[in-house]
């Protein structure tokens, strides 16, 4: 582990969109290193939190039930905190269109608020915010290193980056510590498997599970890379113990790349039996989709030392199993 | 003039920002070519909106003061119009930096606003948004082109590339014909000169004219570059007019680059008497300060033919005569 957990044991540490996905993940290892955890979460039906997510950690975390949106609540909660973790997010890239000023309310408002917030009232903490692949648009080279142009091509894109902008402008201007991840495909336990809204994977998981056959739109060609939820984990913790990170943005990824269509083949192989067919790609989808997407992630691998340590055959493998024993607390 | 006259004669043309210092320019000329033509205009005290801008064409215009940020208002006011510029815009740096918030809602959630109206009743009419130099950050190189990458360094900034991008997003996906046009330092007759919130220039006019030393931030060597209001309403008719511009951005510019302590002797030399002193940087200007920049506008006279007519010596001089006449309507 590059990154010292002393930092962590006793600190008072703020999650949002903590019982989502990614943030119980992270609650689960903080609370293990000893951190004194806060999970702000508005548990929004479309979106990914689930208290199931926290199950075997519920009496040593505290769970706040504020909205990001409200700018009252996060001030008050925001005092005192050593590390802000702002996960917070909408994440469905149709949803943004369909619904664009929810997302930008989400995405972009709300961390404006937050951000005056500390500002006004805590100026001492260290934000690292969930930022996205999705910020670059269709990549014009790959691997995507940082230095790639950023040309979003959906509403949460656009959205996501101000949020990110916002992040590294109050560490230039007003030297509130804050860094930005931008993360690629997540999964693993704990993810939003309901429908597409936060990844096809959580899905496509569903349907192998239910013995329907994984629906890939189009052609399956496009490549992309995946990280496993600890893998991220260890990324968030590690961008936070880190004063180097301040007022940078780092690429997580994986150096394995597939198609989405051997992705469905090694679902497929891992759970024993099951079946995937292409289906036309929805118009809607397709207008926004980016096509094939990896990221360079030497940055932090150079800087923190952080690269993935789950390969996707084991992950994929831990995620079924989950979803297996679990699938009465995350089907409807 | 690179585009046909007839294109807007008769036709109906929706501006907002219309009383605005850029906006009534572009209405002057969208009359006197036969356009049909609606203002829109919440004459904010600390905007550029100013009744008297109109004066001589205000029995030939419709005024309409709805503020942008009202949805429902700005829905019905966008069906049938075949041309929108949207220049309604929060254009002061250093407000973006003490109310967030406002900026955000007006740069950033009334275009979203706008341009889901259009979705909903209104998919055929071209939109050409005022965008700003201030999406590039400090510049990397000069002068700057539309490669340059994007970083701005105060909210401003973000929140105004967030609105530019909603309107490519919304040409590429749907179809409705927009571009954009990143403005740099616009001065003329007509523009805010009560303060500095939006440009310089007008407070230095009114200091000379008021014969009070100008007074320069810091050592007044950044240079720049300034386009007369008159040129800039040609390149806005001009992108509105042709189908080659939709979903792209076009930089604006000068082949006239001066330093601001050049720009303030050149002013005292035009106005016959007057005199300049430096002033410390503000500290919270500095901050968020983007040093010299110059634009790089090939790409609209390649593809428009536009270029600036106007050279700043003439430019400054018509400014002076103007706020030397008529500065009761402007000074408070």
């Amino acid at each position: 582990m590059p990154w010292d957990p002393d930092i962590f044991a006793a600190s008072d540490v703020l999650v949002t969109g903590g019982l989502g996905f990614i943030g119980s993940a992270l609650a689960r290892r903080l609370v293990e290193i000893g951190a004194k955890v806060t999970l702000v979460d508005s548990l929004i039906p479309e979106y990914g939190g689930n208290l199931f997510n926290i199950h075997d950690i519920r009496d040593r975390v505290t769970v706040d039930p504020t909205d990001v949106r409200d700018a009252a609540a996060m001030s008050s909660l925001i005092k005192k905190r050593q590390f802000l973790f702002n996960l917070a997010g909408q994440t469905s890239h149709l949803d943004s269109m369909t619904n664009p000023m929810i997302d930008l309310n989400i995405n972009a408002a709300a961390q404006l608020h937050i951000l005056e917030a500390c500002r006004l009232h805590n100026r001492d903490l260290k934000i690292v915010f969930a930022s996205t692949r999705q910020v670059y648009g269709r990549p014009q080279y790959l691997p995507v290193d940082e230095k790639h142009p950023i040309r979003p091509i959906d509403v949460n894109g656009i959205n996501k980056l101000a949020g990110e902008w916002y992040h590294l402008l109050y560490n230039d201007v007003y030297g509130i510590r804050a860094c930005a991840l931008r993360l690629t495909n997540t999964y693993g336990p704990g993810m939003r498997v309901k429908d597409a809204r936060q990844t096809f994977l959580g899905i496509w998981i569903r349907q192998l599970i239910e013995q329907k056959p994984i629906q890939i739109f189009g052609s399956g060609e496009q490549r992309r890379d995946f990280n496993f939820v600890t893998d991220v984990v260890e990324a968030l913790l590690g961008a936070a113990a880190s004063r180097d990170t301040d007022g940078q943005v780092f690429n997580l990824g994986h150096y394995e790349h597939v198609s989405l269509k051997e992705l469905a083949a090694l679902l497929v192989q891992l759970n024993g039996n099951g079946r995937y067919e292409s289906i036309p790609f929805p118009e809607d989808r397709k207008a926004i989709d980016i096509g094939d997407y990896y990221a360079d992630f030497h940055k932090i691998d150079k800087l923190l030392g952080w690269s993935p340590h789950v390969i996707l055959k084991d992950g994929l493998k831990k995620t079924l199993e989950y979803y297996r024993k679990h699938q009465a607390q995350y089907w409807e």
